[in-house]
């Protein structure tokens, strides 16, 4: 357990949680103070979502991107950012007549995915490596195979890091299967997203099952969402991953209590340093990740 | 070892396999002969998809199911009916301008897959718990959270016993919660699909994660692709499952040797003997799954 | 996660640890005052050997048993008292003429080991479900089969709860054929050793498999030496299972900070109430154990 | 599953199955007959014990060793042979008064063990990679790290092959530390022996625990007692070993039907071969395991 845990702190997201906690961060603005913030808690990644201002809802626009990455890389504290590119996949249909979609429908191609990482070239970008139901009702995020081998080459190119997400064990196969058509650079770096109906449960022996079946030397984070997010930090160290806490997955720092992303992190933090690891700092998660140093 | 298993052969399926191996039968008059041998091989369960007789392409028309239904029915030999109910889930995504619908896309509602289910009453059909890439290139399978509760209720007022299709751990998830509502009669009935890109692969870890989650007493059977089809039955018999062997899920006895639905079966039969269990005659299999008798 | 977690402290054990930290508590009444530390810092159970105070030795003395006992009890804490029973077991080859014995050996019946049981009643005291190569050199811990039936039954007469020590995958594999043979009152309680050379490894794969055998409704904990006992309080409540810590098992609080037996206590609580989960207070754990009330 | 399985046949082991089938080699002629024809039916390998022609009890008598390997050498069929080490490690104590030994011990020093495979330099030989207890009653197998490492020594010395027999998760950890050391030559071979009370149980998830922990490239196989002997043969080949049938572990064919060697073996090749591997040929097991060609 003697080792450097990266924590990543995911601030925002694009879920329906404005409403349900005041410290969801909406502007850019608050996004970027919400990450210093995380930052300066012992964050090692931000990964970044925007929301419009005026509705709360998630966005893909570029300006709040660069508004968001811009405050933090101008601020005092040093942080890895990812953005995330998994927005422009939400299809929602109508049961009753599926081939009719519905409001909240946001489906681009894989390279329509990327602009602002074109534009802002973030350390890291995420590519959600499947389609999959998204929760209850008739929404399902559409990422196939085409999509995202034009993605990750695009990624590639930009000489960002991807980071693949994955949502259940399909779509681990899929991003192996980018790996061995060179579509991802070493380190290949792997995102184990548990808990989100209906991907992969946050179910010990699940995981468990995907960490066998990663290669050796690969370098992987799981997280899980809501009252399984602290756990699931144990639960990724001990298996040897990387750690990701944060608003985007989670409102609560204990039963009751709103949490904020710093405590989140502070939260993460402690049981990172009570299992005897050490929270890696940016420069260390940058020789892990193989990155550029900082600018 | 010592139990009774079921083996269920899947005679057709829907998949591109008609040019592929002169076996698969097409007609509903070959696919109820091709049961017809599998039966007679100590298949205890036959599992029917239809294909369009010109085209060779699977079909929901009930006509054919009909016609496969009624020959197997007024044969001489006994077996268990089980019909497909997943066809009309198929969506063919541009994924240069995935709102746009390609040729191959037949998506139809929860209710609109089971017209051949409400006519014929086949002991069992199938449900596939959820949305997943199916293949490479941009076919995305569909079955909303939405269409599923739907399709289960429906299939519940029919008093067909529902085999839930599991091509990953996160449909097992929606399984589970179906159960969980009242919309899946007693037994509850599993069936794990390994090795289909991009769903769960036929990685043994992951299968025991999965059975590890089935619920005490749980009815659950588990297939596996091509070259892992007969290893997979003696996975499953390992875990407690039944089997499934056929067509449907592989071509070939051995290595360059093209192999009919019947001996599929009998090679998953001298598996199962050879492990020292029984393979469930059809009384065995109404039995296990609390099917009316044969009328 | 939100469910009690009973923390053990094991206070000193009878490993050669005396010279290697000076917390290791020695005579009785360090080892009472450790405990009631211990029980102050939260431990729900305090696990008790003792230790000649001349040589530092680990004895089975009944006199010294008493007087921690007796001081425990007397104090103004609550704290559930769990005795060992393994001691007695001990048989050192000389590897090159293996049928002599060297010093160092200390082989008793099963009866023999409890006559501290029998005097001071515990509401806990251990049995170490069987034989196996303890740590380098020609130390076998010896519990056959035999002693433990005749062990197990002498603790149910005297009505004091057991708890099955299992150091490997065969010791739990008899565990359970005590609980078969109605040797073991419920609720069967269980604790996992793990990393102890040469059982089984801190390996959570290890520990998943032992813990999917255990029966429904079994209480168990488990834990590890060394500088796994922190990352393994994380990994028993990731699992369902209880915790153990203390100095009998590990030394340090972190690298090169040796620890109390408080201190470790506080640590893993940090770990529990990180995680989401409570400490089980003597009274809870009472209940969970169905032991009878502080008298 | 394109891939050659070497198939072991344990001829007779030591225990008491004499009277309990007829088939079960005794004198040195029927143990090499026995061996010949299980060659003949498709062994790669013979593991071999002999017994006391007179009483039928396994015996250490290097004369009967010869007698067997060189019946077999003098043959016609090419086998590898695999001699036990494993015999004198048995101390049988008093319950009651442990510290005296009861008839039935035979315990004698790790190089004591060898010397039928000094004079005879089988191509393997076995090394019983730790304590346990063994069965009911008070039979405790005694193998300490002392013992084994100068018999590991002795073996590597010798230049004969060394399969390292693990009957529970500590014996692997041990083996493990053996290789770390040294004292086995590559490539390492490991022997999982499951189902043996009381070590490790024939339980699929121990299994993959045990094999998750192998380093990669290793060459093992497992084998189970009894009934399970059959449905562990598919169990080791989906988790990628080799497998062991033999009158040793297992006296029927199925329920009621007593077995000959070579009719397990035949039985086995049977498993192998429907799930589409192949038996590796005893030229093909010597370059597996590095062997010397045959003289």
């Amino acid at each position: 357990m003697n080792r450097n845990v990266m924590i990543t702190c995911a601030l925002t997201g694009a879920g329906d949680t404005v409403g349900r906690s005041e410290h969801v961060p909406v502007t850019p603005e608050q996004i970027a103070e919400s990450g210093i913030a995380a930052a300066r808690a012992g964050a090692t990644i931000v990964h970044i979502h925007v929301r419009d201002p005026e509705t709360g809802q998630g966005s893909r626009k570029v300006a709040y991107y660069r508004e968001v990455v811009e405050r933090i890389r101008a601020s005092d504290v040093d942080v890895i950012i990812n953005t995330t590119a998994g927005m422009g996949g939400d299809l929602v249909l109508d049961p009753h007549d599926p081939t009719t979609f519905l409001e909240g429908t946001d489906l681009v191609s894989g390279v329509d995915r990327l602009p602002h990482v074109e534009e802002l070239l973030p350390d890291i970008c995420t590519l959600d490596c499947g389609s999959l139901n998204f929760g209850e009702g008739s929404l399902v995020y559409v990422s196939t195979p085409d999509m995202l081998r034009e993605g990750a080459k695009k990624i590639q190119e930009l000489g960002v890091r991807c980071e693949m997400e994955i949502f259940d064990t399909g779509h681990l196969w899929f991003a192996q299967q980018l790996v061995a058509e060179g579509l991802i650079d070493e380190p290949a770096m792997y995102q184990l997203c548990m808990g989100i109906p209906y991907g992969a449960p946050a179910d010990p022996g699940t995981l468990a099952a995907m960490v066998n079946q990663l290669p050796e030397g690969a370098v992987w984070a799981s997280f899980a969402l809501g009252p399984m997010q602290m756990p699931w930090v144990a639960q990724s160290i001990l298996l040897g991953g990387h750690v990701r806490v944060g608003l985007e997955d989670n409102l609560y720092l204990r039963k009751g209590v709103k949490a904020t992303n710093a405590q989140l992190v502070e939260q993460a933090r402690t049981i990172v340093e009570a299992m005897g690891a050490h929270v890696a700092t940016p420069d260390e998660g940058r020789e892990i990740l193989r990155l550029k140093a900082r600018s």
